[in-house]
């Protein structure tokens, strides 16, 4: 597997590849990697022959009092990781390739990153919304494809690529997880082993929310309910557990089955924030 | 030549050419066409086998008190213009193709949209960056063709392409000038006889000043100046005279020939509000 440093190296792989007829699917990533990142690469080889991953901590969707200095860093053991995984070329932009001096322009999408993560996270997403569109057009891959995991991320990107005329489809990566249902997260590294026995509990409790709400519960009490069973499992505070809509991420109170709707939640636990969301599934 | 108003019909055309082993140029445009627009498509088949046209009259960039409703349409007209000037493909899409419901994405540069026409139209470069940005994107040209009697408007075009990484060469087109100076626009419609006969001042005055301040003249009183003559002239209002660098639009006051700058206006006249724009030439 080569890396690649350039967007003009980068570029010149995936042309290539392109005259030779092979699809190219792009996985972005900010290093850190774990098994879900390897579901990434392996949904990106079921919809291509050539698969590029990226691996950049951007700046820019970091806050001022987030964790970017700290976030995990280790570009050797990724390249291993995406190597044996099947991955065939590695983009690690240097931050300056990425944002040179000079560089001016913001990409915002309006609505969708107003509630959930954005209100915690003020300017998170248009940090995102930035990278992913350079990222989108420094690849011109076929596919790209994003975790689940960060739902209202994948919403997002999928209204900017749509709204901007990106012509890459954007496809979501079911969660990975944990043998207790923890989503396997880069920041999962911060927790010691107390609050790793406390962090499963962050699944359980959305999902058992998920399924009274399946059943006809009220979104409004479930879902504070769930954020109370949060705090007395041993969460330090828990940023919201809401029942919303998958696509425009509406607030729901009550389940429409034909209007697919999820339960997402933020919680804190020592110094990492732990996000995940479950769908609520029809009653069978 | 064929009229297309889908994106994906442009995308089907573009994608035949370029397997055709063409070069293709884009000449955005909102129709109303004059003798300048032609010279964008000269322009582009300077620089590609295949020359697409698109008329577009983007409601995003105009403000609540401007002149998007009386703004002069008329495709037949600027089709058979096109078609006459070696246009191969004329994109022509309804506001819904561009803007469908849910629509949520905007594009701002920073710095560059604040000076000159940005501080009498708020919002109207964020507009022109969200069309541009979705145009080139849809249309994945080798070089896409502007105006430079648009200069601020090109260099924020240039600064967006160059930060959100579309693989599309951005090309200025020399001002298409009247025989008394006056450059080609389709505002220039709105004059009656009267203010016609006053219009052409606008670039008498501000090559008088460029010439002076690259003699070695200080730019703030010979700016002051050139808008003091205009308002003699006969124009109603200026809205400004100024002299700044031609790429980072950053004032210049001394002219130092190793910065390339230029002499920037906009006045009003009767419904037109008219601007353009020169080079302070190094003193031979």
């Amino acid at each position: 597997m080569e890396t690649v440093r350039s967007v003009a190296a980068l570029r010149a792989r995936v042309h290539a590849w392109r005259a030779d007829g092979h699809r190219i699917a792009l996985t972005p990533t900010m290093g850190a990697l774990h098994e879900g990142h390897l579901g990434l690469v392996a949904l990106g080889r079921a919809h291509a022959e050539r698969v590029v991953a990226s691996i950049f901590v951007n700046p820019t969707q970091f806050g001022p009092g987030e964790d970017l200095a700290a976030y995990p860093r280790g570009e050797a053991r990724d390249s291993a990781m995406l190597a044996g995984a099947g991955c065939d070329l590695l983009f690690a932009p240097p931050p300056d390739e990425m944002y040179p001096p000079g560089f001016a322009t913001r990409v915002q999408v309006e609505g969708l990153t107003e509630c959930l993560c954005g209100k915690a996270r003020p300017g998170h997403f248009d940090g995102v919304a930035q990278v992913v569109t350079k990222l989108l057009n420094q690849a011109q891959a076929d596919v790209a494809i994003f975790g689940e995991k960060d739902w209202q991320q994948l919403a997002v990107i999928r209204r900017l690529a749509a709204d901007l005329d990106i012509p890459t489809e954007i496809l979501g990566a079911p969660i990975a997880r944990e043998a207790d249902g923890l989503a396997m997260s880069s920041r999962n590294r911060y927790l010691d082993a107390a609050q790793r026995a406390v962090a499963g509990q962050l699944n359980q409790v959305i999902f058992a929310a998920a399924d009274r709400i399946a059943h006809g519960a009220a979104a409004g009490p479930e879902t504070a309910a769930a954020a109370d069973r949060l705090l007395v499992a041993g969460f330090d505070a828990v940023d919201y557990v809401e029942c919303r809509s998958a696509e425009a991420l509406a607030p729901v109170e009550l389940f429409d089955p034909s209007v697919p709707a999820r339960v997402f939640a933020a919680a804190r636990l020592g110094r990492a924030r732990l996000i995940d969301n479950v769908p609520v599934a029809p009653a069978g």
